[in-house]
């Protein structure tokens, strides 16, 4: 398995109240079809993550209305979703069409539009990502990180200030990226302090409602060699939708089995890996992840991350969230796993400015849907 | 390009009011896999196809939660839409997953239940398939498919009466189809006396709506001789997402381009096909798309579905719709697409019963999103 990423483009990530969704894809698009420097006709097919356009929005078939607005009517086109790991799926959907023979250059647009919509709305369509039980039970997404939290503080011990760790190094590292949500760094006081959503976790402990669009051009064609960043493994894997239906909270078994066959697949190891991008949804979420990719044993991740120990500038072995995750960056649902691949690219290019992460020549994206009920990972190399 | 046809199942169609989601898709995925003889461990992937679940449900992450329904957590799953052409985007989907060399056996399972929600409701979210204009403006299916309608009638003299026929001939289809949603033959009388819908359209013009699911097993594994149907071509095309942006009206030009490739890929002729399940959402659809497809000339088809050129039983060179088609056995929108790749495996099987086309050897699938914004068509050979 061999892909090369030839373009890659993203928006600005944040409450864009100006801008529509055709904008944002239009924008993100555009980025990526002059980084690249290909024709628009050399793309034969469009795979478009999104989660809440229809449940909100009631505008469904964006594969052929994203077609059309990006000029590219006729062009084999469909939506990938499922739930906030839809932009990874869309990647591992526009992968597999190359490796078939039958694609040779696929766009994947990940894009979601979320400040258009009453807060409480949006709430309630994210929940579209959970259970029955959960939903009729009034759990919300926050919540269920915070049992998810508490598990694992009782069992290894892991504290709040471990978690708002997280949220410290998310926006420190986004405050290197100019199309952050976030630019702010806050401190570990700041996060402590902030109002208190689900307890354990704190208002700076979660991901933000954000707009924004990202779109990556993938092809089997040789391409120049500063664009010479490509996919080596593609994998998913899924678990009980709920939570109840797991055999543990202070794990994700899908993000473990994704992981695992993704390094068999690229033929890397743990330790050639230089920079991560996991779903930090919410900052247990990151430690999990972390623990889960096998970047720390169970119990370590949380001390070693007040330690700095994935923090860019520092010794780290591996920089996790260099983009500033889901939580500095923003999580725009349908977007996120697309952006992932944006930010490993331009790591792996060396084209992160004050953000990069030196000598990075192997990089992972991992993305999850729901309380891990879906799992995707990708490797990439230069 | 050759990918085996495992395993098909497919539920009742009709108004299943005790019927759940869940219920639909476990009885036709269980139907699939006793069908094909294969464990269930052998399925690596799964694919769902549905449009309405999160707008009238706000129910999404269907991949993951029809894993775990049906026993598959941990299988790499996804949903696939494409408005009411997502149950044929799914089968594309399956079909390069396993060309890609990734995964040797895949699951498709379309399904959708409309009777949970207000008539009013479902309707508003079909119109999630059209275009903001036409959404806007008030404009609903029936009334896009009317203008399409009178469009055929003024250039090619196509008439109420041969639009009627293609409807007798679904319902004459289906009454050999016990699970059909309409079982019971009706005339041209019947058809132009129903009430008026959007002229020139009557409620006999109009598929219904349908609960239902339907799911196919693709391998690239050699399996037994009985179950050796093969699809042999796989094409996407789309087109403007509403009928403003079109060149023409009498044609639908995703119709044409996708089948034009499928017969590339394929390697055969218009001639060699033998059985089509064709998308008739409304009679002029049927007629349309026989047409695009090649079946006829434009203006042709009209006369010549008068004469029962496409029913069983005469000396149809091609039987169109055996099933009944989305007006006589039903149109679940995501299942439709998987549902015909059900029918035309049956009929390759040679195991159609009453509705069997003789010495069926080579058979087409037509699935379309919208009025024509995504077209899909599968080519089929035992």
């Amino acid at each position: 398995m061999n892909i090369t990423v030839a373009g890659i483009g993203m928006t600005k990530f944040g409450e864009l109240w100006a801008a529509s969704p055709r904008w944002l894809a239009s924008e993100a698009v555009h980025r990526a079809i002059e980084d690249s420097g290909m024709e628009k006709k050399s793309i034969q097919g469009l795979f478009v993550a999104n989660m809440l356009s229809g449940m909100l929005g009631m505008q469904g078939h964006l594969g052929a209305l994203f077609a059309e607005e990006l000029g590219l009517s006729g062009v084999p086109a469909y939506t990938v979703e499922g739930a906030c790991a839809s932009g990874g799926l869309a990647i591992h959907a526009g992968m597999m069409s190359i490796l078939s023979g039958q694609y040779d250059t696929v766009l994947v647009l990940g894009v979601e539009k979320m400040t258009d919509h009453k807060p409480e709305l949006v709430s309630s369509a994210l929940m579209g990502a959970g259970s029955n039980e959960e939903r009729l039970t009034g759990a919300t997404f926050p919540g269920l990180y915070a049992m998810l939290a508490r598990s694992h503080m009782e069992k290894y011990g892991t504290t709040e200030k471990q978690l708002a760790a997280v949220s410290v190094k998310n926006h420190f590292h986004a405050s290197f990226n100019p199309l952050a949500q976030f630019t702010h760094p806050i401190t570990i006081d700041t996060v402590l302090k902030s109002s208190c959503v689900a307890d354990p976790l704190k208002l700076l402990d979660c991901s933000p409602v954000t707009d924004g669009a990202a779109a990556v051009i993938l092809t089997k064609k040789v391409m120049r060699a500063s664009s010479g960043v490509q996919i080596i493994a593609s994998q998913i894997a899924t678990d009980t939708l709920g939570l109840s239906g797991r055999k543990s909270l202070t794990e994700l078994a899908a993000t473990k089995i994704a992981a695992k066959k993704a390094f068999q697949q690229a033929g890397v190891e743990i330790n050639d890996i230089d920079c991560a991008e996991v779903h930090d949804c919410f900052t247990i979420a990151e430690i999990l992840a972390i623990e889960d990719i096998g970047f720390g044993n169970k119990g370590e991740v949380g001390p070693r991350m007040e330690k700095g120990v994935y923090t860019l500038g520092t010794a780290a072995r591996v920089v996790v969230n260099s983009s500033g995750g889901l939580k500095g960056c923003g999580h725009p649902i349908g977007a996120t796993g697309v952006k992932q691949i944006v930010e490993i690219t331009n790591q792996l290019r060396g084209a992160c400015g004050k953000r990069q992460v030196k000598n990075a020549k192997c990089g992972l994206a991992h993305n999850v849907g729901g309380t891990g009920a879906t799992a995707v990972v990708h490797i990439l190399k230069k």
